[in-house]
C-alpha cells in the first residue's frame, strides 16, 4: 500500500470512528502488536477503536471495500496470534475496547446481553450482582474479553459442569465482511428457525465477522462450594476418582483440574504457592463441586474422598476449611504458567483426548517426550474432567533455553502424533489462529476442511475478516 | 422426469443399494409419503434404504449428479412437513431405517456412537446398560430416530436440565449433497479446530447432508428422583416456583412442565389420566427433580415445594410416592395432545419466549386468540423451563372442524404477532420444514437468512438435499 492510498484509508476510517480513535503511530499501541509470550510480532496500518456496532458495520465495509485486513484484537490475551497483524502494515488492528457495554442482566430469563470488550471478570460480577453466576472463568478474565472468549470459544475451569462458551451463548450481533450486521442476540433458550448461524460465529477466531455483542446464559448462584486438593498414585487412580465424584455427585463436580508432581513441585518450590499437602505424591487432583443444596452437600463431598480414600484410588486429601484455603489451592493451580516461565523454556501444548483415553495419553507421551528431549521435564497439568492436558514440557536444566525452543515445531510433531493416534485434538481450547493453521490444514479431515473453506469462501470472498488466521 | 429416466435412475440406485432396498410401489411405503397428522402428502420416485454410510454417498452422488432431490426419513414424526417429499413424484425418500448400529458406548469417555436410525427409545436404553443416562426425551421416542432428532434440533421435556440436542452431540458423521463424508464423529469435550460444522448439521432439518451417525454424550445416571403435581393460580406463580426450585435444587430441576386447566381437564375427562390432585386450579405444573445425591434429596425437594406453599406461590401439591404415581402424573402430561385430538380440531403453535416474558406471553395470546375467535378454547402447555409453549388453540365447541381449521395461517399471524413483540421464536422445537418455511423466509433476521441461504447455496448447490425445505 502506498502512501496516499494508506492517508486516504486513515481519513475514511477517522471519518467513521472520529479522529481520536483511530491511532497510527505505533508507540501509542505498541502492546496491541506483540502477542503476549512474543511469539508474533506485527506491523498495523491503524488501530481502530470503534464505538458502537454501527461504527463496527462502517468499518468492515470500508475495509471490504479497500481490500484492508480486519484483524479484530479484545484483550489481546490469546495464545495462538490469532489477535496480531501481520507484518505488511496493511492490515487494521479493530479493538473492541470501546464496546463496554452490559446491555442488559435478566435474571428472570437467566440471560445478560454483554458488548465485546467487556472484560470476563466484568461479566462475572455483572451476573453476580444479580445474584447469579456466569461460570466462565479461565486465568486471564480480569484482561480477557467477552468478545475474544467467544471468538476463540475459551474453555477453563468450569467445562465440566458448564460446558465451553459455545455452550453458553444464546445469541449472537456480529457485523460480516460486507458491513452487513446479524442481529442475533436471542434471549431464548430453545429456537429452531433454521441453521445455527450463532455457533458458526463462536470459535471462527474473526475470520467470518466481527462479534459485537453477544447474550450470554446465567445460573443459580451456588450456595455451597466444597474444594479438596488429592494426592493420587497416577493419572489412572485420577480418573478414577472423578467416576467416583461423578457418580456421587454428577453435575455439581464443578472443576476437576489435574497437576502433576513436576508442576506442583516447582511452584511450591518457586514460592509461588503452599504446598497443600504434607507428603509427596506422583500426581494431584484439584477437585471443586459446588450446589444448590447446601444441606448434606459437604458430608456428600466429603464421602465421595472417604469411598475413594477406602478404595484406594486416593492416598491424601485435604478438604478447604476456609476461603483462604480454597484460594491458596487455587493459587497452586494457577501459578503453574508462572513456575514454568522460571523453569526455562517450554513447549507447550494443548491438547484434549476422550476424557477415558488421558492415562493412555499422558504415559505415551511422557516417554515419547524424554526420549525426544533426554533431560526435558514433562509438566503435564489440566482439566482431566473435559479431557484436555496442557501437556507443556521444560528445558532440561542447565540446557541452553533458545536451542531447547528452536525444537518446538518437532517436539509438537511427536506429541500431537500420539493425540492423532487417540481420536484426539491439537487445540483444546486455545485455537488455531496463526500457530496451528497449518497443522489444522494437513490434519483435519478433508470434507470437514473443505466445508469450512467453503463457508469462510462465501462469507468473506474478499478475505478481509482476519486474514491468514484458522484457515 | 420422463419413464426412461425414472427407471434409469431407479436400476442405478437399486445398483448402489440392492434391488431389495428400493421400493417404488407406492403402497409398499405408503406410510412414509404422508406426514402423521396427514397434513403433507408426497410422492416418491422411490423408497431408498441404503445399508451404510458408504451407500449413502453414493446414493447422494448419484442424485447430485441425475439433479433428483432427496428427501431424508427417519421415523416420519416430524410434525412440520420436513420428512414429506413433493407432489411431483421425482424425489427420492432416503430412509434411515438400516443404519441401526449403536456403534460404541463408551462409560469413561461419557459418549456413545449411534447410527442415524437408532430409535431415541433405543439409545436411551443402551446407555441405561453401561448404567449411564442418555437425558433426551420426548413422547415420540419409541418411533423418532437420533438422526431426525439431531436433523431437528429435539427439544423435549428434559431441556431445563440437559439442553438441546444440540448440546447432546459431541460429534457428527454426515454425508454432503455431492457425496462427500464429513468424518466428525469425535468423542472430545473440547476441540477448538476449526468452526462448529457439526452445529451446523443439527437443525438443518436435512438440507445441507445426510446425517447417518452422531457421537452423543452421556450423564451419570441418577440415583434420586422426585415428581410433583403442582396447582397454581397463574402462569405468574408457576414462573415464582420456578424460580424457588432452580434457587433451591439449581440443576437437579430435570423438567418444569405447564399445563393450563383446560388441557388438564380434557385429559381427565377423556378418561386418558387420572387427576393428580383433589382440587381444581386455574394452573398445573408437573415438576421433576434428579440428582447422584440421594441422601436428603428428597427433604430438599419437599422443603422447596413447602417454602412455595408457605409464601403463597403454590396453591396445592403432590409429591409422586411410587413409580405408579410418578408414571400417572407424567400420562396426563403426555395425553393432552391425544385428549386435544378428542376435542375437535386444534391450531397449534410450537413458541418460545424467555423465560421471564411466558406470563406476558400467555396473557395477551390467550386474549387475542378468543377474540379472534370467540368460543374456541385455549389449550397451552409445555416447557416453561425453557421458555417453549405450546399453544394450541380447541374449536368452540360443536363449531365446523373444516371451517375453524380454514382459519389456521390467519390464527398462527395473530399468535405469532404476539411472540415477535417478545422477542421470541415461531419454533422453539419443532422446526421449520416445509409449515413455516415462508414464515421464517418473511420474519427472521435479513442477516441471519441471508447467511443461511449462502451456506446452502455453497454446501447443494444443485438444490438436491430435502428441496423446499427450511429456505
Amino acid at each position: 500500500m502506498n502512501a496516499t492510498t494508506r492517508s486516504a484509508a486513515v481519513a475514511a476510517l477517522e471519518g467513521i470512528v472520529g479522529t481520536r480513535h483511530v491511532l497510527t503511530d505505533p508507540p501509542l499501541f505498541a502492546g496491541a502488536l506483540v502477542e503476549p509470550r512474543g511469539l508474533y510480532r506485527g506491523k498495523a496500518l491503524a488501530f481502530v477503536r470503534p464505538g458502537t456496532t454501527q461504527e463496527v458495520a462502517a468499518v468492515a465495509a470500508f475495509c471490504n471495500d479497500a481490500r484492508i485486513g480486519i484483524v479484530p484484537q479484545g484483550g489481546n490475551t490469546g495464545l495462538v496470534g490469532g489477535q496480531t497483524p501481520d507484518l505488511s502494515g496493511d492490515q487494521i488492528i479493530l479493538s473492541t475496547q470501546r464496546l463496554k457495554a452490559i446491555r442488559e442482566v435478566d435474571p428472570h430469563a437467566d440471560v445478560m446481553i454483554c458488548e465485546a470488550g467487556v472484560t470476563l471478570a466484568e461479566a462475572q460480577a455483572a451476573a453476580l450482582s444479580a445474584d447469579r453466576l456466569f461460570p466462565l472463568s479461565l486465568a486471564a478474565e480480569g484482561t480477557c474479553t467477552i468478545g475474544g472468549n467467544v471468538s476463540t470459544n475459551a474453555g477453563g475451569v468450569t467445562v465440566i459442569a458448564y460446558g465451553n462458551t459455545r455452550d453458553l451463548v444464546t445469541g449472537i450481533e456480529a457485523v460480516l465482511a460486507d458491513g452487513r450486521v446479524v442481529h442475533g442476540l436471542s434471549k431464548l433458550r430453545k429456537d429452531n428457525t433454521g441453521y445455527d448461524v450463532k455457533s458458526l460465529f463462536v470459535g471462527s477466531e474473526g475470520t467470518l465477522g466481527v462479534v459485537t455483542a453477544v447474550s450470554l446464559r446465567l445460573f443459580p448462584n451456588p450456595r455451597a462450594r466444597a474444594t479438596a486438593f488429592v494426592g493420587v498414585e497416577s493419572p489412572e487412580k485420577a480418573l478414577a476418582l472423578l467416576g467416583i465424584a461423578r457418580e456421587r455427585l454428577g453435575g455439581a463436580v464443578t472443576s476437576f483440574e489435574l497437576i502433576s508432581r513436576f508442576a506442583y513441585d516447582i511452584t511450591v518450590a518457586h514460592g509461588l504457592a503452599r504446598a497443600p499437602l504434607a507428603g509427596d505424591h506422583p500426581w494431584y487432583v484439584l477437585i471443586e463441586a459446588s450446589s444448590q443444596v447446601a444441606d448434606g452437600f459437604e458430608d456428600a463431598f466429603g464421602g465421595a474422598l472417604e469411598a475413594a480414600l477406602h478404595e484406594g484410588v486416593v492416598a491424601d486429601a485435604a478438604i478447604a476449611a476456609s476461603l483462604d484455603q480454597r484460594h491458596a489451592f487455587w493459587r497452586l493451580r494457577e501459578s503453574i504458567p508462572e513456575a514454568q516461565v522460571r523453569e526455562g523454556g517450554s513447549i507447550k501444548h494443548d491438547v484434549s483426548v476422550a476424557v477415558g483415553d488421558v492415562p493412555a495419553f499422558l504415559n505415551a507421551a511422557t516417554r515419547a517426550a524424554e526420549a525426544f528431549e533426554p533431560g526435558a521435564r514433562v509438566c503435564a497439568f489440566g482439566h482431566l474432567g473435559d479431557g484436555n492436558i496442557h501437556f507443556n514440557v521444560s528445558q532440561p536444566v542447565g540446557a541452553d533455553k533458545a536451542r531447547f525452543l528452536a525444537r518446538w515445531d518437532a517436539m509438537n510433531e511427536v506429541v500431537h502424533g500420539i493425540v492423532a493416534r487417540l481420536g484426539g485434538s491439537f487445540s483444546a481450547e486455545h485455537g488455531v489462529g496463526r500457530l496451528k493453521r497449518d497443522l489444522l490444514a494437513r490434519t483435519k479431515d478433508p470434507a470437514s476442511l473443505a466445508v469450512m473453506r467453503q463457508i469462510k469462501a462465501t462469507l468473506d470472498p474478499n478475505g478481509v475478516m482476519n486474514p491468514g488466521k484458522v484457515l
